[in-house]
């Protein structure tokens, strides 16, 4: 990738006052959103909307711009290079781009450029990935195993990249294998105390149970629903990869049937997206982990985002509190 | 005790026929109900409702009975020797009471007494107590040690006696202490996963977070919740004892609230009986972890009611379905 | 069918006296439901649940009665011929059987015989079937046909004598032929008049929607969830159907998609039990076509046993209101 | 109307740079809001929002401006010929008004006038007009006819140009003209399938169902709520219309109670404003069409807006997710 | 009233062993319900329901018996006084009936007779509907005191009488006349505070609010919702009344429209069955107070009914909770 | 305080054109947040928030700014004179500080200052806390009485200049002993008509019920709930308080559970945040006037604000509806 001039993020360019309108710039961005729009005088144009991970600004593009044609080759997602001029509509910034070059995939490895796009786990992603296989070649049942593995052949990357929601918990980068494995963590070390569950369904089940969701969101970077995550949900795309690669393991019914009960009943009650009741010991223990772990997951990103002077976070929807993000003080203070 | 005749249990009774009546019988039963009522004509009667583990029935008592002044000086929740004829009221079992004797204290400790009258906890409940113990003991810090050791100090006995609830998980004598210790271990085998959360204020706050059951609930043979039950509720006792007993210990101002406020959010929402939304790492922890062992504790209750034979239990409410019961098969069938 | 002497009615039964007790009688009744427990003294004995249309009752059979093994061997569901005595316990009917003789399949043919054991459609369950058959038929594309008759060769017979419900709408024999047949009416009245619908997905979508009840409800007699309802739901379940069919007959990804998720919609909201909301033109239509059918059918049932002199049925859970059953005046009052 | 300049829409108003201030223009506009204010200085001036059907404007006259006058004397709701020059306040725009033209009723009527400035609906009001008179005069019961009739023959016009919401379904021009009439065709498509629903009643429920809007609403080209509309409810005013016109038609107690009912009852729910619940044959009917109808009118509007390369909507709150725009393939691609 | 043999109560009867069959009684009882059945021969027959205050049984008498044309020409809610011997069928007491006598109207201000049929209100009847009248009669504003006295002349008796509710809050004869003036009282002590408060309209509206369940509800012994009250509703109802009596005294639109307001809203949510919510000071105000008196309404009667020794009632559905009955120390004990 | 020139309101700022930039301004207001940042070149800034009554905005000071200091010694909630120039910053306010100026508590005295701050109760404050007293003084039994006053000693001060909440009712400076008077003087106005409730209890549960708030809500100039506010919540906090006083005052234990049990439950239902339901009649009849009061604050609120020409308020949200502002014409007109 091309680096002549220091590269501004959009933090950067909003911090600009008025004045430095015309002033030039480049940045290093992710198309988030690109909308075809037909002005009142039929003309078309790009309402554009750019991003890092410090923020994202939005700027129109005009049919008779040489960027136009660019943009559209390039489609949401994509991550970009741009240099324009500094401009600002109705008070906010909205820059005038001269120049768009569309990043190679392989560009994309350069260290460092996808931490400063998007947000991502905080863990070592390989690592994490490597649990992720340990975990599966744990399952002793054979065909389970089999079925468990079959599904991240197929889907396996898609997983590894994808967050593990666009808003709640665990939103960012890889943050559906952070979460995947934080829970198969949890079920290893809960499982000896709970015996009436089956470590191994409970296993593939944890492994298994939010694999829809690499279907359901689409865009690793710009993430939105796809149209299968509208028009099935990811419980329901879950429950039909492990149905697929259960039968394709010849894994048998009993088992298979209590593995899809699982992914099926994992969000707990049907108002928050279950198909059905946990109704197996497993499928209780599953979805109470998720639970543990995704509530544990917002507590430690606004542990993470804390300022040191900070006492309480801003409010956490997925908590309904503000988190007290100051750390019990190691000598106590006098009673 | 003396015991010159086989005791009857309730089920033995209500197996018997109409034809039965008059048949002599003897049992001993929890005084479950005494309600004092005036007939029509101005004579008093108690309406009484006695039972084992096997079930329950009721029966009038007259003022003019010799077992009527005997039940006085009883009261609820009192063991008794009873005997009696079978008889029946609107084709209900309706016995007459001939003699109603009080068990002393001393008597109760007939091994296995107990554990025909009530519901207990599978496991060894000297063995629970035990481990409680040594869980007070792995507090590191030594105020925060000293506080729960004071609770326990104070409410043990009662506690070690008490369900965990009136009719949702648990609901079995020493279900309260069983549902403590296995929330202790699950914590214990969370932690290390969990680094945020500070360990000894987690540790104590599950001590601690129900022991104002103790003083809700009434009556070790026949529960009910108590006066100061029904006006403050569990949630506000609790947090009353550990705030007399943190005080006491001189416990620091900072750790004191943040244990007090494990106990006034771990019930997870306002509507289901929190004081406040949890808002700390630990707060959050424990709370989930009660979820987590309720719920597997009406999972390991339902296992150990099924039969061989059954598929599923009855409907669970707390779970809202019924419980898939049958093992998962070893061998597993062809596909 | 031995006849020797003339059959009771379970209201008849219901309607003797205690004085009656002793006399014999003789029925053809649904085992309703058959319970193996174990007695205090360690028997094993059976409480059963016998019925026909005009209601049922409990008796208990002990493991000594020659009818004990007749009731292991027949199960819950099937057809009994049963002779015995009229008795009373605790004031409730409960015959002692002498003699109980299952009926072959061959048998329940006899004219009037499932009619007198439980509800069934009021219309001709031969004619809603050719018409149902009609429909399928009637879909223009080629592939969806194929699909919509794939699910009906295979599950087809269930789905005929199979209710709508346990307890809500259509809740009777053939009521979900019924209640298929009455929404593909209404959906080839509306049609006309929403043309952004496309007629094949909305038919074939309807003839689907509710297939995944035939196998969520077991047993044509005594209806209940089946492990698979339990475990899936009658939603997941009938999206596996049409997907299985959909994909055999080569149906493009773009209507089979289409096609499963009114399937996965149909019931409206998510706490209602729909995967998804409905999304596609199709799946809005078909929703509101079912609530309404499924009203509507409360309404029917509820005229149809209004008896001539009420003014209003009980009240109907479904529609949380009494309805008012008298007829509109045919010739007006004076005002 | 003099028709010097060009005329502006608001959508190009908005479209020019702040390099544009100062620019003169006019436009053909309605007064949204007008709200009097005094200023910190004791000044009194208006603030206005002036809007057609492409967007909306706010901008401020002091009183102390020739245009003050003349838009205190126009009020809400009125459409102005505006001039003046483009400006911007805090970034916005916020044009300086030189000249306000009140538009005679009269003027009204130029044709495509009304369309720029509010949406309407996409089909011939006049036609609707005329079925509805039609359906009015299909109601065979005389008296029952002559209330309908007497109802429009008081609100017909308001009626006529009503919105059938302020941001639900049919939120436009006509639409509760459009819905009425949509409801009485699907009515007169399902009547056949529903024989045990009186026709006449059912058709002038539908009729009169939302009648009690026209009053509720206010202002054919801003809409809000009246103070009728607030005290009462659209329930209860068109049960009011009814009711009235019902007793001088001498309509007999007996329908014209069960009229009431459906438009007491035809909201469903009492939470989304239904008085009791649908307890006749034809007010569950009528509820139930008012609901298709509504949703479907929900999903017509929103594949009208939908660009052709769109594939979904934005998420329909009335429909709780996005809608699935991309019509259905004539040519099914291969599977 | 015939009077040759002492009365039985039901509580009486029901105390009666089985071995009392055959014996003689004679009773004063309300018809509460009374069913034409068909039995399964084709005969007629009666399922009756009869009961006093301290409870009810119900028996069953065949088309030949001479008392079955009695009770039809009775109907329910009539008084009757009943003789037959004692029977009990399927152990619940069931009478044979010999005799039946409806008491004439007059017959029944026979001191304490109605007291002993049905709970009434614990203050002087006559000196409420006094006060009732006291209060209309302090309503300055001319027209508002004329339509306020339009409605109770045309509904005061039944008005009189009326239970405020079937099963909530004042459930017994003269509820409703004991609530409204409770609340008229209440309204009289606080707008001296409540300056905003327009004091007429306040006090019209309370008066009113409640007319409607004068209406609603039928049969001043046996309570039951009438058709007008399931069609309409008792808020409809009674904004009918106020409606009609308003313009009849030409009360002007303005106080009429805020008058009716108050009768719409008074029931505060639109779940709990308020056609609106309250949006003048005198609707907030007047919902506000009619919650104040139902819930205090409900503490009255559980201390009335409370026995001197216990500590706290039932659960009162209406308070979601058991009352503390037991009265405050008058000398303290020591702390 | 020096007053060189006049001082500016918000009001009046915001009303500046952008064509007024560089012009000076000096005003007094509040520090409503001040925001520690860092800048993406590692700079140091604050994010200020000053307002007063009228209005606030923000603005940015950079650490080398010579008012960096003075705002951070300063912090939230402080008044402060300001000096600097008129600003905008992407089209809105944002001035140029030069100078800022902590006022000393002894300048807040400033007859008028705080009211032009801060939105204050309409009464006289000086009055309300005389009246509070007598109200204290009015409890008959000692200990009570000593207990309330105990209270008060304690927390007194704060409690006077409290909002009673952040943003629903009497959210203003000392909303709180405003609400609390109120309160009072209507239970003074109800307890006659309510002779079941105690009067003592009910006063001091009066007087005491909010107490917690003194605690919850922080800062008097810019309020916000404090660390023991989130995380005990105000109910358990005045729970505390009472609990605590009176002990001291050596108050017997039925009372004080009494009188903690009104501030447990005064909230209605757990899930607006009450420990317990009302279960003596004290405890209802508080949490009744409670709501009362709440209500008509609300009411009184609206009233002030608006205009004379309003007929409508803007919706208020604890009413779910526009408030009626309009006055009852005196003088009635033409019905």
């Amino acid at each position: 990738m091309p680096e002549e001039s220091p590269l501004s993020t959009v933090r950067t360019l909003k911090a600009l006052d008025t004045t430095c309108g015309g002033r030039p710039f480049a940045s290093v961005l992710v198309v988030k959103k690109l909308a075809a729009k037909t002005a009142a005088n039929g003309n078309a144009f790009f309402s554009v909307d750019l991003g890092d991970r410090t923020g994202s600004f939005g700027c129109t593009v005009f049919g008779d711009s040489p960027v136009f044609e660019v943009l559209r080759g390039a489609g949401e997602g994509r991550v970009v290079r741009v240099e324009g001029k500094v401009d600002f509509y109705q008070g906010r910034l909205s820059p005038r781009l001269a120049r768009v070059l569309v990043l190679e995939e392989s560009e994309l490895s350069t260290p460092g450029l996808l931490e400063s796009l998007v947000e991502t786990t905080p863990e070592d992603q390989e690592a994490l990935w490597g649990e992720l296989g340990q975990f599966i070649d744990a399952i002793q049942q054979e065909e389970l195993r089999q079925a468990v593995r079959g599904v991240f052949e197929e889907i396996g990357d898609t997983f590894r990249w994808s967050p593990a929601a666009v808003a709640m918990h665990h939103a960012y980068r890889h943050g559906l294998l952070e979460h995947t494995v934080h829970m198969a963590r949890a079920a290893r070390a809960l499982l000896p105390l709970y015996r009436e569950v089956d470590p191994d369904l409970a296993l593939a089940g944890i492994l298994l149970h939010d694999t829809g969701k690499a279907i359901e969101y689409e865009g690793s970077l710009a993430t939105r629903r796809s149209r299968r995550g509208i028009l099935q949900g990811h419980v329901v795309l879950g429950y039909q990869l492990a149905r697929k690669h259960g039968i394709k393991a010849r894994l048998d019914a009993d088992r298979l049937e209590r593995l899809e009960h699982i992914i099926l009943s994992h969000q707990g009650e049907p108002e928050w997206g279950a198909a059905v009741y946990a109704a197996t010991p497993e499928a209780v223990f599953v979805s109470m982990i998720d639970n543990l772990d995704a509530k544990m997951g917002m507590v430690q990103r606004a542990l993470r985002q804390a300022a040191e002077t900070d006492e309480f976070s801003e409010r956490l929807p997925g908590l309904s509190a503000q988190l007290l993000t100051r750390r019990v003080p190691q000598v106590p203070p006098p009673a």
